[in-house]
């Protein structure tokens, strides 16, 4: 979307971006996606993620919704992060299980029916997925950074392993993600600083239970949750989200909200339906 | 099924048990499913994962054949835990997506169609589903004894951290098991061991491609794949299974093959069907 | 339901019953579901599928709401029968492909996920689904009514042939119904007089296309279109509804809001989604 | 798949046809498919519906394996068309439900995973799916022919009414064929007639119970089960096969084996699994 983006900017409008193109510096974008046709702009562009970027984005100009996986994992790790709790040299292992329709509407035959239902698939493991690149820059600002995130200013991301699965399912994401604290916190710490960290958020929900990804389909809205293992002493923090919700559109209507100062809800109070 | 294969000992036939019962030792049985009727009969068993434990096989008037989750998880890591490369420090992170058969037939509400369907659930986290126990004790014995190895001795199992998911498939897992080598291997050593260690081994394949869950359901074999991530210096390897082939009754059929001589692959060559 | 709405009743209050008690009079009750414990209420029910009974509707003290396939097969016919264009002799052929919601959260086993998923089963066919008592109702009073519909008095039932057929997905009803009709209508008459009988009605769109589930799940309304077959003279009805929606909730409110005064579609605006 | 035909047969070899190419006379080719390349080879074809043409099977030159939904409707109703039960006044009723298999592997985005999962929808309704043109004439010669039918020599087709439905599954086909018969049959004396026409037929198999996609799929069998309807006099047929069994591959073996004198269920004893 860069040039539609220079055109609207060219033209005195204020972007909301859904797409990857403004999501990274220009240094990081052209490490993952080549060089970018317009890297002044993306000075101006302040990322989405309103949970951890609220501050940085009344009166942006440009901002960029993130990435359905890289926000379901960083809302699920960010509270360990922001203090201090995560190690460079133990990197979380994040793995999410995520529907068809993050694929979006192209025709690939591995998003055929007859090639997707009764299946499950791992995609671009390793250090290949694009979306890595805002995981560890989320991560690795708010272990340098803390409560409230700044897009732009120096810093080093927090490496981390991501392993994306397709299931045969239209919407959602679960993200499973383990990780060795600093300091281990037991069961009651864990979720304690989870519902800390997220306290008074209209679009995060911390709760006891497992999150499940029905019961987000269809909002915006994103559950956690969060388990100590007392046997490794690593810690599982989840999340779900809908991808098209809190992944997409919902997540891009939100920052607009922010950005544009109207109720940070407005249009987003839409809930799912069960079953 | 602790009875039932008391009864049967006692009338002087040989068992391959396909429920828990059988798979670990006194001591951990107790642990992990409470105190065993007939502890005196796990004396008697030997655990049936035919391409670990193949020469503790013949004449075993007690096979166990092992849960699907451990199969899976098991067959990933053990090429490398048999090298000595598992470190007890830094756990493997196990996370499997199995499909709805894997909990049977019981009615409960979270199998019921419109509950599962368009939806992914993690359940039995941080160190509480049982399989652990197998998983953990297949790792530990192959760090002990190498290539080989023998269902009774002493061993330290080695931790994982097993995270299971549930999406909305009827059959199969798929495995994808993180972890941190005491000594990196790149891609090419990475799957160049893995094939060693499964060299000539009827039911398992290695491949360069990732697994897919469809490419099994239906049939007794195994796939396996590895990943790694030179930007963490982490390794994923991937297993898929039919948790009902491979994962059940095809690896009791395995077990059986072996256990009374005959050709290991007898009325195991089915294949399955694509789509 | 019937003890619970006598005690409604009873207590001066005004019911929208949403189960299968209050939809025929007693004497059609007994015959399809057994005696009614309070047949002396039926006398007040009025029967809530607006867009054929809306005149009948307002002041009512019992609404009831209509059974979901009865819903659609009803909305697909009505237009030809109120124009007396169906046969008693030559009975309408309705089939139905239906989500597994629609028979509730009862975890039986033919709703197990894995018993549905990848299957489609024939349930209750040739005259033995309860629902037909509503279809038969519905389409005997239009033929003899027209436009619009009492509940009270008598009338003789039209007879259809009606099978359920059960699908692999959670919500949605497809309903295929073909007639012959008294005086062949072509492609175009078929649709105009579909589109005539709905003019003006909010939760029911006639649309050239053929319906499909997904339009409708999440959303209260009705979609129709109709087919004439040139090599056998005769026309099939299609239908697509929500069976939670304008199958069952959205159609108990969009009654109460009639029998109470309020505007017809309060709190049914909601769209579904797609994906 | 003409051309290739074409080349075989002149090469001598010969041919089992599973395209549509060889299934209809030239007449009928270009009524439902335009003008056939090769019209005589049309001459040498054999239309193998074992079940129904397998005295005109043996050493056919070329076999044309019958469509799949084809199949599964002329199977339900070939009973009671070779006794002269049905009529060419009120033609039958038959509507499929069907996976997506039957479509191909063609990335057309109607077969999208995310735009048919949860989704159910009509194609192809009032007489203009293709394999019409086979039902109606196979109905059409049996009830010209009685038992067993010849390929060639003039017959009128019996007019049919077809919807086919696409629903949620990679394979499959349910058939609901409701017809009003010439001589009523009860429940008793319709399913003693199926079962008579298919006693001894290795690949059908005549049951009480209603027939369910699943019990079908992965074999090369057809299930068929009948209800008559007290209520309105009419009788409804089903039909379960897996589309690309004996709806395509199996089938085609089928024919095979009889035209090369093989035992007919040589490679055709696989059973479908379940779940």
């Amino acid at each position: 979307t860069a040039p539609w983006v220079r055109r609207a900017l060219e033209a005195g409008m204020r972007v909301i971006d859904l797409s990857a193109d403004s999501r990274l510096d220009a240094a990081r974008y052209a490490e993952w996606y080549g060089p970018h046709p317009h890297p002044n702009d993306l000075e101006l562009a302040r990322y989405g993620l309103v949970e951890a970027y609220r501050p940085d984005l009344p009166d942006a100009r440009l901002v960029a919704a993130p990435g359905c996986n890289a926000t379901a994992a960083s809302l699920a790790l960010l509270p360990f992060a922001a203090a201090g709790l995560l190690d460079r040299e133990v990197p979380p292992v994040v793995t999410v299980v995520t529907g068809a329709s993050g694929a979006g509407r192209a025709t690939a035959l591995p998003l055929h029916f007859s090639e997707l239902d009764a299946n499950a698939r791992p995609y671009k493991p390793a250090g290949t997925h694009r979306h890595l690149a805002e995981i560890e820059g989320n991560l690795g600002r708010a272990t340098e950074q803390g409560r409230w995130l700044s897009t732009h200013g120096a810093f080093r991301p927090l490496p981390v392993s991501f392993t994306p699965q397709l299931a045969p399912m239209v919407r959602g994401i679960l993200a499973t993600c383990t990780v060795r604290l600093n300091e281990e916190l037991d069961q009651d710490a864990a979720i304690d600083r989870m519902r800390a960290y997220y306290e008074g958020e209209p679009m995060v929900h911390v709760q006891d239970a497992l999150p499940e990804v029905k019961s987000v389909v269809g909002s915006d809205r994103t559950l956690l949750s969060v388990r100590h293992d007392v046997r490794t002493g690593l810690m599982t923090a989840f999340a779900t989200i809908d991808n098209l919700g809190k992944g997409a559109a919902g997540q891009a209507v939100q920052g607009f909200n922010v950005a544009f100062g109207f109720p940070e809800t407005t249009a987003l109070e839409m809930e799912g339906r069960w079953p």
